[in-house]
């Protein structure tokens, strides 16, 4: 049997790195490699459960950790640390992403796909389109249900034209109301009562690392800020315990409210106080700040913390 | 007037670097980018003048270091040692290369196009015809020197299909012959003559950077590696006065045989004498190692020292 490759988005999986990984095995199947085979690195959140049950699909499978040699494909990220366990010893045939790149190394040349838009399906859309290949329904539901995600529905400041006439183009091809489904998607993916405090923060959360300060963004999506933050108490006892656990020097949540644009954040660690200020211009009280229009962990959150940490 | 965007490729500019930078910018202008610009980052080369002679074109003018902020695109390399001054705080919006990806970070997305190719011409080609554009004898020369400097006339085990595909399709547009052509190309850059030991180890030198390790391996190409190591003696006094001066672990160069496709590497370092043995299986002799069938830095001598050092 030929030597499977495996194709997966990042830990803490969101909606685009599951679809995407999905897409991309039916690609590179159309393409003529086979040994293409999706899987995951974590849990399936609530908003992809919708996607998969609403094309009654099932996830991909669950890996932990890939031996030396394994041949991978990354989509929707390139950084090692969001990555999959022994992904430095894996061999690399090719990312596709719509991130920075950083934290990121080969010692052979590769195939890099990186493109500035809202979302990595946007990148796969256009490569079905440059090889002249069919769109079907469930492809088309897959990449648009990404790109509704990444996007909050084109209303973050990520989205690009690129974006638009990609969802634009597959919603035809799906038959599906956008906004219709896209809000039902993306407020499965709000109900938050069922996680605990420790699931919560680690749902949708990204490893960081700046000239070896250590610091977590995480996000969730709710319709209430008021309602998440009922839970602020033990949000934070959880956030403590993984600064302690991995040495971190911040830690942000953003909980983001998908029907006004706004965020507000939970910032906790050493360097707290005095990166949030700069980043954002306002100081946390009672660790938290209410970040106006702020949606973008990628385009508003991560550059400024970046840059102030 | 438009702010202008930079397009280079590495310091000690090869064909590739330069033929692609011009075809970068023409392809950008092609694509409604008019403010792109190729430049270089090093004296051009004699090979890559036999080129610019043919053509009667002039070389992009020579920069030396890029202000906080520059828009730049990287053509033939992504590692920031092998890029200009200044090119960690310069805004980059895209790479098109096919080097292995190392030493290269940003903190926004942008564009990347890498393919494991022979050549990074050869990805332009192809965007040309994605793009559904078409190529004039210029551009078609431009490129198919590129092609033929980086594969060495399709002989180095980097060449792949696409490679061999672009330069067949490319020889006929610019209606020439690529073995006659290519050959007196690649003659045109042994004559070595007139360059200093200094100017000669670093005419095509590649700094590189392991675990904190410093290493570099310099590549110069001959008809007659006998010749070129009658200057064995002011060549080693070169390159340890470049050890010295930039604290580096490790220098080789490969004086590479274009026509009977071998390399002798002259080694010198505290890790010389180690490295090469791992990574080539082979002692050295007076400094020096024979390398059979080694032509490609990228793809025989580099992967096999950074794997050792």
């Amino acid at each position: 049997m030929e030597e499977k490759v495996l194709i997966f988005g990042h830990k803490n999986p969101d909606t685009d790195s599951i679809c995407s990984s999905l897409v991309k095995e039916i690609l590179d199947k159309k393409n003529g490699c086979n040994c293409s085979k999706a899987v995951r690195l974590g849990k399936v959140n609530k908003e992809t459960q919708y996607v998969l049950d609403y094309l009654k699909i099932e996830a991909p499978e669950l890996i932990e950790k890939v031996e030396e040699g394994t041949k991978v494909k990354l989509v929707d990220h390139n950084e090692f640390n969001q990555s999959v366990e022994g992904i430095e010893k894996a061999k690399i045939l090719s990312v596709t992403d719509h991130h920075r790149i950083a934290n990121f190394a080969t010692s052979e040349p590769l195939y890099y796909m990186a493109k500035p838009y809202g979302c990595t399906s946007t990148i796969l859309f256009e490569e079905f389109k440059k090889a002249g290949l069919k769109i079907d329904k469930t492809e088309a539901v897959l990449m648009l249900s990404a790109i509704i995600s990444d996007t909050l529905l084109l209303k973050s400041p990520t989205t690009t034209d690129c974006d638009k006439k990609a969802l634009e183009e597959l919603a035809k091809i799906a038959e599906i109301d956008v906004n219709t489904y896209g809000l039902e998607m993306l407020k499965a993916g709000t109900d938050l009562n069922e996680f605990s405090a420790e699931e919560l923060i680690n749902l949708d959360a990204k490893n960081l690392e700046k000239d070896g300060k250590k610091f977590v963004i995480a996000q969730v999506n709710t319709v209430d800020i008021n309602d998440a933050l009922k839970r602020q108490n033990e949000l934070e006892s959880a956030i403590n315990k993984e600064i302690e656990k991995n040495d971190l020097d911040l830690f942000v949540l953003a909980i983001t409210d998908i029907l006004n644009s706004n965020s507000e954040i939970i910032a906790l660690g050493s360097k707290a106080k005095e990166t949030i200020s700069k980043a954002f211009g306002k100081e946390l009280n009672d660790n938290r700040a209410f970040l106006e229009g702020v949606v973008s962990r990628k385009k508003q959150i991560l550059p400024n913390i970046d840059a102030n940490i």
